[in-house]
């Protein structure tokens, strides 16, 4: 699919979207390469001007200016995206969040707290402990990653399991439509069934729809007592039955629920200095899980409960309860590792995908067998957040292989993998979005009825066509 | 507003929907009438023909040929809905999901159950209990209400403060489009970043956008402990504080947190036969809450501690824990016959509004001094979830009035409580919908940004405007 190139924008229309922000609000020269690369390097881009506005009200003129002049605009948070939904292609003018950074009002009373768009999620949750509370989204990028950003690509990430996804943590929204209005829809409300809910569409929009200038999330109390452990276990299917009973013993309380594969250790005690491996034995499989709970006392005695009838159940082998935070934090590292594990092992193929939680065993067994018919010899690195189904089912070449030699396959893995993802209704891009980079693939495999409804959509709220081009659809 | 008629279809393009379900499958004469009378007998309603398919393909092909002919459609439910959206105006078929109700699937390991449109509330809830599940939406019509309607009006209910609404318990749909296109999404996924979240349009939708066939519908691990409790309060801001307090000592187990004012509990007594006072004196306010737990022990425990500080603190005057499920039993009963309670006191104005949690004190000051500037003497019987903001914020007359003394001034009173909801940026119909009860007040109140959005997404996906006209928007 290739997308309509626009004629580039005079250097009089830029000149007149200059004059809105101010010289504090153009990035030029040495100054917009970071808005331009993606950090890794796969999405070089270009745009025509590079803006960051100070307010709600100069992005409504800045979309107005350029809905009424045919100028294409991508909006930016972070710039920290997986799949260049934030990187412009060139006609468009680039417009970023990152000077719009209050926090404007936190209200511990109702669980909430209404922030700008360029506030980044650290800051956010930084915000929100101060107050007494929980913002529980957390990602790898959460230091650089803006609120906004977060939004518009419906981010995950490792309590998704009890505390859902940002979707499930936004109340209400400000944006500017692609005409320019603003729509003032910071609503702090827990139940509000007045018509469609609109804010759905931008959550997850990557910015084809408007761009988010602010909005209310959720807040929850803060855990009074966590509890980290890892378990070594013989298959994936264990893991699946050890999350439901996890689950039924400890009500609500599990916060995260990681699987990791032998090789995932293997390769961050290879490529990651300072790091040991989590128990005693090696076991084929690995489950790293958090509970946390707002009672004071009893939640390790439950959980060491449940891990005792796991064991009875023969659904694990060994299990360690971390003894304190720097002991949680070491089984944590190893987890948050396994991206930069794989960097040094090569430059493998990487998948972000979702399946009903109870066939992630079938996937796993039906997916290896492929990808070993077009790559003999290569490895495992599954990992992911299985209590939400999703797994980073990521392919390194043969031990001691050159690190590039799967390169040459890679489009017939992803393809195959796709394939057998389609088998089981799964998602090709459970967390990462679409952006530039699935969004031939999603045209390919998207059912025909949902890709009208998006196209119908689009149409309808973006007549022109002018935000984020040549993203997802 | 007014809602522009059709031509009425004629006899032969009747016949020939008869024809696609056959005889089982048409309503006519005596059978007609419980489709077209809304319970409370406010929207009585006329079709021009009532049929029910047995299958997903058979309401497609009805759309279709609907679509192609120019013929309305409102889809129905139970028929339970409070506002009017599920009865027809006349030049409309009324189709009605009943018999469709097959409980498709039910998988403990994901924690899901993908259920026909027709199955009924309690039945999904009783099929997931049978699975050792527990699918916690509960709302007073369980036993009628169908899962296609709670869907489509996105139903809120006692759970929501710890489950969420409707919205939030469904991974996936099947649905048939306005131009008769079945939608297969009924996808059991967690995680799906693959473009725009179509299926909350369809929730909350109210038919508007397409009928919903199907769910995959979000399964919980049953409780092993719980805890009833019922609270005296000097004022409903001291309720509030409760709430939090009770959050941050309970973590995520607080279900439910019910608010009552004195005149609910003097209502029910009068006119609820074998109903007692829940506490032994009476107070301003009382607080109705449930605490859940997987852990099986040590939840009393906690409540009892928490309702210790509670007291300490000033926040309640005097508590009760139920000392079984029978004790329990009678606090909600109290609860649940509030509405009933009201109709036995006279017709009143009634009022299903939000506002944040934190300000639920200062809408209700405001919003009873101008009430009783309008109807001096009038009484108040706020009650409802306030954990989620929702109040079912209801007038009766002055003691010993006639039933419908208010009723003249009813508009005047509605007028003035949703005055103060907008100062509040609160919502006009948390959870009952719009329908065609407030479709002329969303007309007027709703933001015109957002309205214009609404407009043009119905515009885009029912073009031939055939879908439940006259509803919503």
């Amino acid at each position: 699919m290739t997308t309509q190139r626009r004629t580039p924008p005079s250097k009089d229309k830029l000149d007149a979207i200059r004059a809105i922000v101010g010289p504090k609000g153009v990035f030029e020269g040495n100054d917009a390469a970071p808005f331009l690369s993606e950090w890794r390097g796969r999405w070089p881009g270009e745009a025509a001007l590079i803006v960051a506005p100070a307010s709600t009200e100069e992005v409504a003129k800045i979309v107005k200016y350029c809905s009424d002049n045919d100028i294409a605009v991508t909006p930016q948070g972070g710039n920290t995206g997986l799949v260049g939904g934030q990187i412009p292609f060139g006609d468009e003018i680039l417009l970023s969040l990152k000077r719009m950074r209050k926090i404007r009002a936190i209200e511990p009373l109702n669980n909430t707290m209404t922030v700008d768009a360029g506030v980044t999620l650290a800051e956010a949750q930084e915000a929100a402990k101060e107050a007494g509370r929980l913002f529980p989204l957390s990602i790898g990028s959460e230091g650089t990653c803006q609120i906004g950003g977060v939004i518009s690509t419906n981010a995950g990430g490792v309590n998704v399991l009890r505390y859902g996804n940002t979707r499930d943590l936004v109340l209400g929204l400000e944006a500017v439509t692609p005409s320019g209005e603003i729509w003032h829809g910071l609503k702090r409300l827990r139940k509000d069934n007045t018509g469609y809910d609109l804010k759905q569409l931008l959550i997850g929009g990557e910015g084809t729809l408007g761009i988010v200038t602010g909005a209310v999330l959720k807040l929850f109390p803060l855990p009074a007592e966590k509890v980290t452990i890892c378990a070594g276990l013989e298959s994936a299917d264990d893991a699946v039955k050890l999350l439901s009973l996890a689950q039924q013993r400890t009500g609500g309380m599990t916060s995260s629920f990681e699987l990791m594969a032998r090789l995932c250790i293997d390769l961050v005690l290879k490529h990651i200095p300072q790091t040991r491996d989590p128990l005693r034995e090696q076991h084929p499989w690995y489950v790293l899980a958090e509970f946390s709970s707002g009672q004071k006392s009893g939640l390790r005695d439950t959980v060491e409960a449940m891990l005792g009838e796991a064991l009875e159940q023969g659904l694990i082998v060994d299990a360690a309860i971390a003894e304190n935070e720097s002991h949680a934090h070491d089984f944590w590292r190893i987890r948050h590792s396994i991206s930069e594990a794989i960097n040094g092992e090569g430059l493998g193929a990487r998948h972000d995908v979702s399946v009903a939680t109870s066939d992630i065993p079938a996937f796993l067994e039906k997916a290896d067998a492929a990808v070993l018919k077009i790559a003999p010899g290569a490895r495992f690195v599954a990992f992911g957040h299985i209590g939400d189904g999703n797994v980073h089912y990521d392919i390194v070449g043969p031990e001691g292989s050159a690190p590039d030699v799967l390169e040459p396959v890679r489009p017939q893995i992803e393809s195959a993998v796709y394939d057998i993802i389609d088998t089981f209704s799964g998602s090709i891009s459970a967390e990462h979005g679409v952006g530039r980079h699935r969004r031939d693939t999603l045209a390919k495999r998207k059912n025909a009825v949902e890709l009208d409804m998006m196209r119908a959509i689009k149409k309808a709220l973006d007549p022109k066509g002018i935000m984020n081009p040549g993203k997802m659809l």
